[in-house]
Formats: structure tokens, sequence, C-alpha cells
């Protein structure tokens, strides 16, 4: 029972019920998580009302999920836990690929695509050509790596957003790496583009007079036997808000030319009109732990 | 941009993103609440995985929220916080009625009830009347203060929790209290009882190896012109699990005697068969701040 007026009984009463868990990892984390939950509201002397209010706001914040969206990620991701928890797990050896956040649209699973397809089903973008390999840390091809692309449209809009003008699929694929672990498609330049602002996410943001802008990117994740998979993405070099992304996820190594080219035969290669613009880059992924 | 492992350069952004922040008290919660969840994540090295258990825990906590049901207070009550957030705003004064948690149904208006009423709507539990008075901490009786009580049957469940079984304002009444700033009500002696175990919040109890039960109670809302509203319970002395309650609400200061009582007369004057259970206590109000 509990008298003190600071409050420290409770939190050793609440600390005392978790003794019994019998997964020692989840003793250890829901400790942590009320250690500092009640140090938080110790210190900032949360009031009943405030408590109220964030009680609703969560409670909104779970109700505004759907199958196509994820505001508790994104919740995460406005807040830097999303992108805290991508680093203090991706601790890559120099060399490898740089991870960054998965993001609250990466909810279907993409289509299966032939290497050079189109992602871009829709028309319309600047046309682009990603083309790259899967590699080891020593520089080893990895084929038949799988690559899951996917990206907003050059209007800033990923195809579970706008289910009755993209068609499903448009901005993903799923590739397979080839024999020299290469992968090339072709797709749009993506746009920067803003996390959606009509959840209660959006109401944080605008509490807090942040813009909820995203630098243009394309997200991937690759995988290949006897590696540790990669979460991450590449961003537009030159592009707007790479120093202000709403969910902090820009890391400088993932910042990568989509260059102009003009060049006939290599477009011919690539089976694009000339001129285009190219990216080129390598997926490093690290030997499995 | 960040590019560190330990993820500080995470938090530094996430904190330098809430500079401007209009509303300072908004801003010093965020800003708070930043450096706890991302100092929790770091020092557990939360995983990936274990960061979508949470998102997904998260998302069905809000998903099982209705108008009838609050599975966020619950989750907050059985983690502590409530019970904090109501700890350290209640520093009454010597003499002042401590406070205890709202908890998760006080959610639809208490019905308007004459004093003396019988708030056990379906009658068959044990026979109780509930007496005293709203006072000022000089002993001055507070005429006209608002008493709001509810209770779960002497099953253990709320009008809320059985809609086609109790009648809607079950267990409910909202008082006015006399001249003398005297208050009472007849009703059933309430039962111990388990919080809701079949969402989110049961799995939780479940995998920390807790019981849900609640020692039996009756909640209070107090509240008088120029005082300062009181929230809190009342337990059943001698009842189970004062010493386990799962949401940490007990104080000794809130323990009543139901007493046995055999007094004809007493029981004429409140209406009720004789023998029957007696509570007495009064609700005792700081002046507004």
């Amino acid at each position: 029972m509990t008298t003190d007026a600071t409050g420290t009984g409770v939190t050793e009463q609440a600390l005392a019920s978790l003794r019994g868990t019998a997964d020692p990892r989840l003793r250890e984390l829901l400790t942590g998580l009320v250690r500092h939950l009640h140090d938080f509201a110790r210190e900032t002397r949360l009031t009943q009302e405030e408590w109220e209010r964030a009680i609703d706001f969560l409670t909104a914040t779970g109700q505004a999920c759907t199958d196509t969206r994820q505001e508790f990620i994104l919740l995460s991701d406005v807040l830097g836990l999303s992108m805290l928890v991508e680093t203090v797990n991706g601790d890559r050896a120099p060399g490898a690929t740089e991870s960054t956040v998965l993001g609250p649209f990466h909810m279907t699973e993409s289509p299966v695509r032939e290497l050079g397809a189109d992602i871009d089903l829709v028309g319309g973008g600047e046309t682009c050509v990603i083309s790259g390999r899967v590699l080891a840390r020593d520089g080893t091809p990895l084929p038949g790596a799988v690559v899951d692309v996917w990206q907003a449209d050059d209007k800033g809009y990923y195809d579970v957003q706008q289910p009755g003008v993209q068609p499903a699929g448009n901005g993903r694929g799923l590739f397979t790496a080839d024999a020299d672990g290469r992968f090339w498609f072709r797709t749009c330049v993506p746009a920067a583009y803003p996390i959606p602002t009509d959840g209660p996410v959006g109401g944080l943001l605008h509490a807090t007079g942040r813009h909820p802008y995203r630098p243009a990117h394309i997200h991937f994740i690759a995988a290949a036997e006897g590696h540790t998979p990669v979460t991450t993405h590449i961003f537009v070099a030159g592009g707007e808000y790479l120093d202000t992304d709403a969910v902090f996820a820009v890391k400088q190594s993932l910042v990568k030319d989509f260059a102009e080219t003009d060049d006939p035969s290599l477009a011919k290669e690539f089976g694009v009109p000339n001129p285009f613009r190219l990216a080129r880059f390598d997926l490093v992924l690290e030997p499995a732990a």
C-alpha cells in the first residue's frame, strides 16, 4: 500500500510486480520501461489533465491504424525512436551499407518483377534507372540476393495511400539479383513528400511547428543467404529537406546522385528513352551474426 | 544527418526538432518524453523485432478501445503510471482525503439521484449504506457538494461491461450533499474483480505472471465550490488483494470498515432491512489553489 507523496513507493510496487515475468528479456524491457515512464511523469509532474490528453492521443493513434496506415510507426518515426532503434542495431562495419528506418509504408508484399522491369506503372514522372550490385563486404557478388523496393511516385504518394488512383504494387518490386549480384530496374524519380498529417501525428507536428516533409527517397530491403539483411533508403542528392527529414532518417552515405545521363547506347541497354536519370549504388551486406 | 552508431546524434536531432513548439509546457513534456524514450531504447538496445512487437501491442491497445472500454487507461493502470500521476499531483495536506486512480470505468455520466437512493438497481447483493459528509479541511461542512459514485456490482462487473445484463446507471449515482454537507445512499457491497483480461493488457499481465484482481472498492469524485475536487475510492476492509491491487491504487487511509450493523432504528432511518452493512467516512477537500 502506498503512502508516499513523491510516488517512489508506487514505482517500487510496479517494479516488484514485474519480478515474476518468466521471459528474462521481457522482464528487462518492462522494468526499463516502467522506470523511464515513471521518471518522466515524476520529473515533469505530469498533471491529470495532461495524462488524459496523452491517453486520448494514444487511443486516437491506435484507432487511426488500418490495413494501409500505421499511425504508431509514424509516431515512433517523428519522435526519432524508429531511427534510434535502427541506429543502435545497425552498427555496421565500415563499407557495409548503412541502414535507415523501415517507415510505415512497407505494408503490402512487393510484386515479384523481372530485372529491368518498370515499377512506375502509371508513368508521367521523370524516367530513371536504378542499377547496382548486392555484394558481401569483401566485394564478392551475392547472386540470388533478393532486393525489395518501394517508393512514392513523382507526386509523393505511395500506392496504398491512393487505392483508387494508383494500381496496387505501383512503385514496388521484388527483384532477384543475377549471377553477378546485379539488380536494375526502371522507375520515376520519387518526389519529396509530407508524411500523412490528417491524423494525430499531424496534430503533433503542427503543435511543434515542424514541417512534415521527407526528402525524396527509394526504400530497399536487401537479403542474401548467410548475410544480415539491410533495411535502408537511397536519397536523391540535391533534393529538399535532406537536413530536416521529418523522421531523422538521412545518413550521408545514403545520399546518391540521380545523374542526368545522355547516353543513347546505355539508354538502349536499359530500354529507356534517352536522356534519362541514372542512380548507381551497391548494397553491401554483412555476414550473418 | 546522422552518422553515429550510439544514436546520440538522432536524439539530439529529435530534441532540436521540438525547440519550435509554441506552448512551453508541451515543449517541456515532449522533450522529457523523447529523452526518456530514447534512453530506454538505447539502454535496453531494443531490437527491431521488439520494436515491431511494441508497435503491434500499442496498435492493438488503441483498437481495443470503444465507447465502453478504455484499454490505454488499463495499460497505464497496470504499469503503475496512473497511480503515480495521481500521487505526484495528489500532494494533500494532512486531514484531506487522499486521492487514487480514476480507473477506466468512469465513462458514462452518473444518473442524478436523491440522497438515500439505492444505486443497486438489480439487487441480490449484501445491502449496505454509505454515509458521510463532505467537509473543508477545517471541518466546515460543504453544503451542495457534488458526490459522483460508481462501483462494480456484487459479482464484480460495472454496468458498462454488461450492457444486456445490467441496466445503464447500475452502481452509479450523482448526489448533492444536504445543508450539513451530508451524503448517504444504499447499495450492495462491491466484490473484488479482475480487470478485463481479454485484450492486450490481459496478455501483458499473463506474460508477467500477475493476477488481474482489484480489491473491492467504490469510486468517488467529490467537488465543491472553492475547493479542489478529489478522485478517490474507498476499499472494503478485510477484503482480498488489498496488498496486491493490479493497479497499485490502495492507500491505507482509504480502507474502510463496512461494519455489520444490527440496529433496527438506524436501518429504519436509512430505509434498509436490518441487519445491514454500514460504511461511514467523510470526504475532506482542500481549498482551491
